[in-house]
């Protein structure tokens, strides 16, 4: 099997298995009848870590269907990135990946049980993060919640759905309940970030902190740090983009901190943790045009995120940027792009484009909402962020099965997604003369 | 000068001729006061014959000026369009363009004269559409109006403008008062065809009929095979699209012969056209959508229209196909498309996309219109195709500039665009180790 359908069939599997447990009647609360597409829905959403949902969770899920849903994150979220980034470090060597090969001979692990070990010892760690973020949150939601059962069940709920990015939410109203809480949006917003920024670039930074301790060096990887700087990035632009467009708007009249809050966790969440401080239809539209484009952006690649992926669109602008200035080759951080990775990254846009504005159309035509909440549902899903102005229970089956595509299709990334569809790979021996046309 | 450079200096001079020609007291009807913005509106709509206005021309300009718009749709569509060709011609041997000099080698043309000889032959082909195309309407107009100099003013502006792709109309109504008039479309839409198609594809097929005269077997060029079949292509697909998606709306009761020609009609318009012969902000929004994509596109390279040109489209969709199907060259028409085109049709459409999302985010935060309505408007000034849902003479100050802009940069064209702004051309000749990342 090639590695676009390991994790393929991996998320099929998934779906299937989350399927199976969210239709179990201990899943849900009493009375509540749950449809078939409703409930594949919301295997997806969760399998695909987006948080899209046409049901409220608290009214439909039993306690012991939290904890099935939070499951369902760990495979769906942590399993899926875990597959790609350990596809990832299996093929590094054919594809001449030195500084992955690096990190794994480091520790003797060039082998598959090393590699499994590095894998196991990183799961821990995410397992950890989500268990101490847990704790964090259940001590502190004390505040909020009457009982210790209660305040401990919305923190480790809170903690899983935003470590795993999955967005899904028990208050029924995302994070709006803490929308002047800083403690807990400062909590959230670094979760979420753990999940986002890729394990790749998590390995990275545990090798480096071992290297640190063994005074050694430790060089990162152009992939680290072309992906960690364009998440900064896009979360410092987003916050100046919201705070401007809104700041006679939704923000005015509100304290600066406020203010930069709201824009601020509005910016984060973007990336593809979908929990939200607020009623994001209450934006206007520049502002949602805006997170669209944020959200078709995505996540890092191999992270438990969707979209284009933070590296891709990276280098679509460090591309295109060169190519103005006549130059043919991308230089960053002192190494040179391959053209390999430059025409990737530029399909993978087009096409991704390409696939939103069909769904956009074909959405606009079967259902009665407004432009701008289709365009915002459909990158929400590409993107598998699970921010939603609130249509998503009134799609029509059509329309949810068109959700449910992109979110797998945002989920297992463009790339795999055109490898799959491609068919076999034959390259083709022979060659015709080349001859130029005219563009543009 | 570089090229780019010629271009856009020729773009600025005509500009400020029809500026100066607009503002001119006899171009006005008496008591009408035209605003400066307006003017360079309708200069620089005029001058990328756009047919974007903020005023409706015939309550506005008297019949000179209508001749003084006629003139400037000509030094405007048919001077850049002849001008780019030249220079095409002119740098097809640097580029390795061997059809284009056969071409010229054929008729002993290799040296400038030759070139100006040719360029002049293919000009008076222009002119006697034209005339032509003023003659068979006038002659038709008859029926419409009470004197034979209103039908034959009526003919000549009606040809001018379609031939040159500008989009004006003197009915105040564009062609909807011949809606059920089929002679009167199906001209106009020969008409648009012949200035949208692209001059290097009416020289070839100039040559060809030479040839064929003399007997003599005459090969076209993959760009004119190319750019010829997707015209054809997005005509086809627009219609049938448009006849579909409006079946139950603005289609629905109407005869099948209406129905099409409505759907043809509209479809032919959005390649640059833009005449219309209805309303068409009483389409549906997915039908608008799709419009919006086909005036994306635009019309062919070195012809009267914009966008990213259907050169640009067709390399994107056969290189991004190839490469999902695990090939590294694209083969079409028995021949191989070089590498620097595809990139180069990538960028394009990258950069084109940014524009326009950037203009429709800046429009919907400062003007109070529809998202439809806004991304229709940057559509077609971008495309200068010059289709309106009716908001052109509605929008602020600089609503109208960043239209302005959008124009100027869909009529040069895009690759024309980036070299202007990406400065000296430095190659550097140092190279990094080269490193991959991961995409999607
Ligand atoms: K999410
Ligand atoms: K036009």
């Amino acid at each position: 099997m090639s590695s676009a359908q390991i994790i393929f069939t991996f998320y099929l599997v998934a779906v299937t298995i989350g399927f199976l447990l969210l239709s179990l009647p201990i899943a849900h609360r009493p009375g509540v009848d749950l449809s078939i597409i409703d409930t594949l829905f919301v295997a997806v959403s969760a399998v695909s870590v987006t948080g899209l949902t046409p049901v409220s969770t608290p009214d439909t899920f039993s306690v012991p269907g939290y904890f099935i849903l939070a499951f369902v994150f760990q495979i769906g979220g942590i399993g899926v990135m875990t597959l790609s980034t350990f596809i990832w470090l299996l093929i590094g060597k054919k594809i001449g990946l030195k500084e992955r090969q690096l990190i794994m001979t480091d520790h003797n692990q060039s082998n598959l049980s090393g590699l499994v070990n590095l894998m196991r010892n990183i799961l821990l760690i995410i397992f950890l993060i989500e268990a101490i973020g847990a704790i964090v949150l259940g001590l502190y939601f004390l505040n909020y919640y009457p009982t210790w059962q209660e305040a401990f069940l919305h923190g480790f709920f809170a903690s899983v759905s935003a470590t795993t990015n999955a967005g899904f939410d028990i208050t029924g109203a995302s994070l709006a309940p803490y929308a002047t809480d800083y403690f807990v949006q400062t909590v959230t917003v670094i979760l979420i970030t753990l999940g986002a920024i890729g394990f790749p670039v998590l390995i990275e930074v545990k090798q480096f902190f071992w290297n640190l301790k063994e005074k050694r060096r430790f060089q990162f990887s152009l992939f680290t740090k072309l992906t960690t700087l364009m998440f900064l990035l896009l979360l410092v632009i987003g916050t100046v983009l919201i705070s401007t467009l809104e700041r006679s708007a939704y923000l005015s009249g509100k304290a600066w901190h406020e203010a930069f809050f709201y824009a601020f966790f509005q910016s984060a969440t973007t990336r593809s943790g979908g929990l939200s401080t607020m009623d994001v239809s209450e934006f206007t539209i520049p502002t949602l045009l805006v997170m669209c484009a944020l959200m078709f952006i995505g996540a890092s690649p191999s992270s438990v995120g969707g979209g284009i992926r933070t590296t891709t669109f990276a280098l679509n602008i460090l591309f295109v940027y060169h190519y103005a200035r006549g130059r043919k080759t991308v230089k960053i951080f002192r190494r040179e792009l391959h053209e390999d990775d430059i025409i990737k990254s530029l399909v993978v846009t087009m096409l991704a484009a390409f696939i939103c504005f069909s769904s956009v159309v074909i959405l606009s035509l079967i259902e009665s909402f407004s432009l701008i909440e289709i365009m915002f549902e459909v990158c929400s899903a590409f993107g598998t962020t699970g921010l939603s102005m609130g249509i998503t229970s009134g799609l029509s089956t059509l329309g949810k099965l068109i959700i449910i595509t992109l979110m797998f299709i945002g989920r297992i990334g463009m790339v795999s997604f055109i490898l799959m569809m491609g068919g076999p790979r034959v390259q083709p021996d022979y060659h015709y003369p080349k001859e130029r046309v005219i563009i543009g």
